[in-house]
């Protein structure tokens, strides 16, 4: 099966080129899931339930967050209800939402699970400890399992991917904004990315105007982001996976 | 001219994949100029006398430093009387070494600057500051500055590469020990890269056995870090500038 | 002379308390000068032109800020204006407002400094550098020399006691609303105490509801901070100094 | 019952401060229940075994660790077959030691439980959420529980102090090294502060030579630190507790 993953959707510009680009991308690698991370979709940070439709109809069937999660508070009403975006696995019990989920598309279940680092970021619970009970409940259901690891440091990530070497079919980081060029498949049949980058302006700083952020690193006085506009960039992942087993046969960068 | 910039080499088996990989690259790309981030050349951290010289004989002309630094105690001592070594220049005066240098190479000058990012760092002097007044010393004596920027955050480092765009031949990232896959030459002239990756073994946590890691992240105990062993590689960047203007036309991203 | 120096004011409550205690401190210690730290005083984040003109009117001389300094956006306008007010000394150069200032009560002139930290507070320039120069040109004028160390850490802290011992009538912390009981006058006769405590409601998290904070602890949900309400604490500490030397003889904490 | 509970002993001068004050408060305050932080006990950094009996020695019945804990290796072999000393107990399931345990002294069973703070520190298990379990398990034992919350923020140890009022006897801060003045039964029978203080050389920085941690934050560069001499204090709590119920009657504050 073929599983196509796009990094942080940043505010409209990064809905626009998923827009622009998810089409082409369906008839070149012919997708049968297709899953992003939405936690900047809205004017750059958080989704409302609104920008959360949008991107389903752009094609996008399953949604991922991270650290912005609740960033749009209506989301704490509305995540309960939805079957097709989770948010990280690792915060306490009793958090609105869910950490992991599964997703039929073309008769393949999928079990998607997101994570949340913890170096430079809040406490939440031990993903590696946590992650590993979560792929015992959903490896009952299906050999194809996706992490999005939500994360800052390289070292955890690339730890992370290690660790699950064997146990799911991707290990995939998000949150830098900035993809990275060690795309491969590990050894165990898991593919790795530390980051899979960011889905829009480009000419920008992780999305926001780049004017603003060297404002901000010059003065040290509080900022009010933007999200930048300019040429729009799509970054992803295409994963070609062994439905049987789930192990991944290839993992393609996309910089579009 | 041709310039090579070699990632954060690691330990013994990055500088044999120094040895190894740098006769074919000077061959390939008729190198003019070799740099190097040696901060974890010696045992993974920090860098010897010994080293620094073995990296010499290797081929690398000029060395740059980060956050390790000082971790081999003896470069306290040798520092000051190394001029082709440097350490970040955002380090409060009085502190030993310098933080920029030149290199003349086939009769071409090549200015050097070495900055420390602030974000998940130790307060250094502001690196957007300092870094103006060292180009405007550096600027009349040649066109052609290499600056790398050796820090944690992308936000940081893409904010650099913009704020230098025009001012620099490059802003070259280093420090999480992972290639991202953003080279590009910015569209004042500026090369840029978030990270250009780390020099050393393949099959680790950013060149430490990577059991050590994982354990480290599942009990939270201290960890000896020990470099690992297995295949080698090389991460780099081949700058192709105009020593007239100072402005890069190429820069070609290395993985061996 | 007599200095009062109140801690962190919180809220309506705080400047309650101040309204509440202040007329009695002015009777028991004969106060010359009265000075605050205001960096809550607005709804618990930062300070309007309104709650500063309340606090003048209450019998407070001079304000100290924090890291909450520009929470309220408006004071970046008045600010400039204002000489009773002063925020960080250590911002980067062209940040609105200034670090020090001077103040006349009773014919004796008393320089203010305030300097935050930065051990888990944002990399502003280097305190312990900046204090010195700015000490060299406030001791021209007057001996009698205050300094507000808004700083997290108490290694920071302590450690800028000492090296200002000697330099300056007092070095007195504040941010963590929590007083010390470690007031004294160190052996080169300047006053220190880690931290002045909090002025607001006492049965809170350092003003804050108590439940809000508690909440978030468990859930790392966020959470919209109320200041809290009930029993009203003023914490704060008096100054004994020989206005002809600078010396202090004698610091006394306060609890109301 | 009269519970003594020292805060962190630093090195050999903190050692020679409780030898040369504890036979004092044992006569003044008639002692049942000696504790004491301990993780800074063997020169500034952890614990032998040697200074752990050195301590018993002394008349010290039972001792808490904090994130020093580990810093002498050896005590990862001899923690697990001692049953006065525990360490934080959120360090994840697996690690060497206890988080809890009893001391039976005069015929009364008391608990003692340690705990770590997460902000501003490694991420271990969240301590609001593992307090819970751990009091309710130690409950059936006895009403005298005590808790050492080791940790950095002072809305973190508010906050503790606020979630087991009424659940436990004492919440104690240890970790910062300067005593705070908010020593208090709070109005469910809990006693509480926010930090207990540090035992050993008073005229120093957090027990070290000021010399050296001055100097670091001048230059940021690193430093070999060495326990200060001089003048010796004592910093520590005592707590006069109804046995029969848990509630404490009374915090005295201790500094010699
Ligand atoms: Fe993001
Ligand atoms: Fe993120
Ligand atoms: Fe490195
Ligand atoms: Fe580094
Ligand atoms: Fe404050
Ligand atoms: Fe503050
Ligand atoms: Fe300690
Ligand atoms: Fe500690």
């Amino acid at each position: 099966m073929q599983i196509l993953f796009i990094g942080d959707i940043v505010g409209r510009p990064g809905r626009e080129a998923v827009a622009a680009f998810l089409p082409e991308l369906q008839k070149e690698h012919k997708l049968d899931l297709v899953i992003a991370n939405a936690e900047n979709a809205s004017g750059g940070r958080g989704l409302t339930k609104e920008v959360a439709y949008e991107l389903y109809d752009y094609g996008i069937h399953f949604l991922t967050m991270g650290n912005h999660v609740w960033d749009q508070k209506e989301i704490i009403k509305f995540i309960d209800d939805e079957t097709k975006l989770i948010r990280p696995a690792n915060y306490p019990k009793g958090a609105p939402g869910k950490g992991y989920g599964f997703v039929i598309r073309n008769g393949i279940k999928t079990g998607i699970i997101n994570l949340s680092g913890r170096i430079f970021l809040p406490p939440l619970e031990n993903p590696f400890t946590m992650v590993n009970q979560i792929i015992n409940m959903m490896a009952v259901e299906t050999p194809v399992i996706i992490v999005d690891f939500h994360a800052e440091a390289t070292s955890e990530k690339v730890a992370l991917g290690w660790f699950l070497n064997g146990k799911v079919s991707a290990v995939l980081g998000t949150h830098t904004h900035i993809q990275t060029a060690d795309a491969r498949v590990l050894d165990q049949g898991t593919a790795y990315i530390t980051d899979v980058g960011m889905t829009g302006p480009r000419d920008s700083v992780l999305g926001v105007k780049k004017e603003i952020i060297i404002n901000n690193f010059l003065t040290q006085m509080p900022a009010r982001f933007e999200v930048a506009d300019g040429v729009n960039q799509l970054n992803a992942v295409v994963l070609q996976i062994d439905e049987k087993t789930g192990k991944t046969q290839r993992i393609i960068p996309i910089q579009k």
